[in-house]
């Protein structure tokens, strides 16, 4: 069943491309949207909002599902709030990164009579704010939900069927695993990539300008996805610390046992290793998370080498 | 001008995407092959080579040109090989990821009546061995020389010629340099994938199958370069051990700063170092060096997110 009117609170890329994504389908009466600044909401009103509001209590008044897109950090203020002003029966959700946190900052100012079920779309790209959006974004791409127990079951379905209609595929799972899973397959990633850009940013005996030029060998992967929104990202790392420390940790040990295998000179045990690692790559291709094309796919842009 | 006979020592990724390439273009009056594997001197023969010899020794008699592209770790055996056969005049370059070493294990064996031109094309895929070449590898990629002081200026030039015509750019400098450069562009970035994707493979909580999954958020872009050829990431390790180990010691003192800061809870921290590392993937971008598309133009399986 179709939502009456939607609102979207903080306009980013993920509020822009599910607006794009609903409008496209018809899959909302109305999209309402409200971001902090005076510019993000002109924006929103030219390109996919049917209507912006100044303040966050305004855009939700007579919504019956309220997501909440603004970075992690933002979430309790902006509970705090809407909370009041929540029709009855209405489905809240959000789009953090991490769930605990929002769960957190976010549970305790909504009233009895709406349903809050946590969400994280698994999809973005490099680019950030709101002209960043389009409607195939969540195409093909995960959408986790952490529902609490004892959930509506009519809201959950109606939530996941929007999702689904978006595109995406749908997985539940709870709070608490679903933020181990993330510092494994993002944060951590992420900020390992962080940090070898910001290793190269400090060389002195290699110019800035070499490793620009020469970041096709492996360098530019990294920094692609060192390239995402901070403010967000700043939000992951401070409130999903503990997985986020946990698997830190353990990259350091596998990293100090790779650094000894190099000194050493153990051959053996680094073209084990270096075999090992290749079969997670065929089962993603297999599970159709990448594409097989050599070099993604790039044009001509597209070699890599040691 | 163009090379009379060129012959090819080694005969994977590389050494077939430069026979596809000087076929294309006319670059070479005959191209002779020889590998260690009888399979791969049959794929060869099939698909890039005009004559395939058993043994390297018969492969370089009477060629103006020999590129040895065989592993790092195989140069010196090889060389020892061939330096009795080597035509007087004959240009002798390498294709190998690290140059300090190869110079030490080729250079001796090599008769004074020839060239000896290091070279590193800084092109590949995730792809490896003799079906894997293709014509436009090259193009637009970045190819270095560590030409010895006092080369003949006609060699290098002449070298210089084919590889631009196969569509690459040529860079120059020293061999110290050069191995320090591609340690950070390219050589601890690997080491550095190849350790999460081995973190991912130890986790107990997260199964393989979740990693694989949501491998899309961020995680999959480092399970690409894990999956290069493991034998050639052996040899690069072992043979640029004291630069690699200089980068992986600055990636260790890096990271520590940022988990300090994440233990910490400094927010400022980390805004601060994730604004920083923007700046580089816009350089990369300018420099025409990666595409600026969301996601590097992924299709459906483009998206990553938080």
């Amino acid at each position: 069943m179709k939502y009456r009117r939607v609102a979207l609170i903080g306009l980013g890329l993920i509020a822009s491309s599910m607006a794009h994504a609903m409008r496209a389908k018809g899959l909302a009466g109305e999209i309402v949207g409200h971001a902090k600044s005076a510019e993000t909401r002109a924006v929103a009103r030219e390109l996919f909002c049917d209507r912006v509001c100044e303040t966050a209590a305004e855009a939700v008044k007579g919504a019956d599902l309220v997501v909440l897109c603004v970075p992690v950090g933002a979430m309790e203020a902006i509970a705090a709030e809407i909370g009041p002003h929540l029709a009855p029966g209405a489905t809240v959700t959000d789009v953090g990164s991490v769930k605990q946190a929002v769960v957190d900052a976010v549970a305790p100012h909504l009233p009895e009579s709406v349903h809050f079920i946590p969400g994280h779309p698994m999809a973005g790209t490099e680019y950030s704010g709101p002209r960043s959006g389009f409607a195939t974004l969540f195409q093909n791409r995960w959408w986790l939900l952490t529902p609490p127990e004892g959930v509506d079951p009519e809201a959950l379905s109606r939530l996941r069927g929007l999702i689904e209609s978006m595109g995406a595929k749908v997985d539940s799972m709870n709070v608490a695993h679903h933020d181990l899973v993330v510092a494994v397959v993002s944060h951590v990633p992420h900020a390992i990539a962080y940090t070898m850009v910001g290793v190269a940013d400090h060389m002195r005996r290699v110019s800035q300008s070499e490793v620009i030029k020469y970041s096709a060998a492996g360098f530019r992967d990294f920094t692609r996805i060192a390239a995402s929104d901070p403010t967000m990202w700043r939000d992951v790392f401070l409130t999903n610390k503990d997985a986020v420390l946990d698997i830190l940790g353990r990259f350091g040990e596998e990293l100090s046992t790779l650094q000894r295998a190099i000194r050493m000179g153990d051959g053996d045990h680094l073209h084990a290793y270096f075999t090992r690692t290749r079969a997670i790559r065929r089962g993603i291709i297999e599970a159709g998370q990448d594409t097989a094309a050599p070099d993604f796919g790039r044009a001509v842009e597209g070699a890599e080498g040691g």
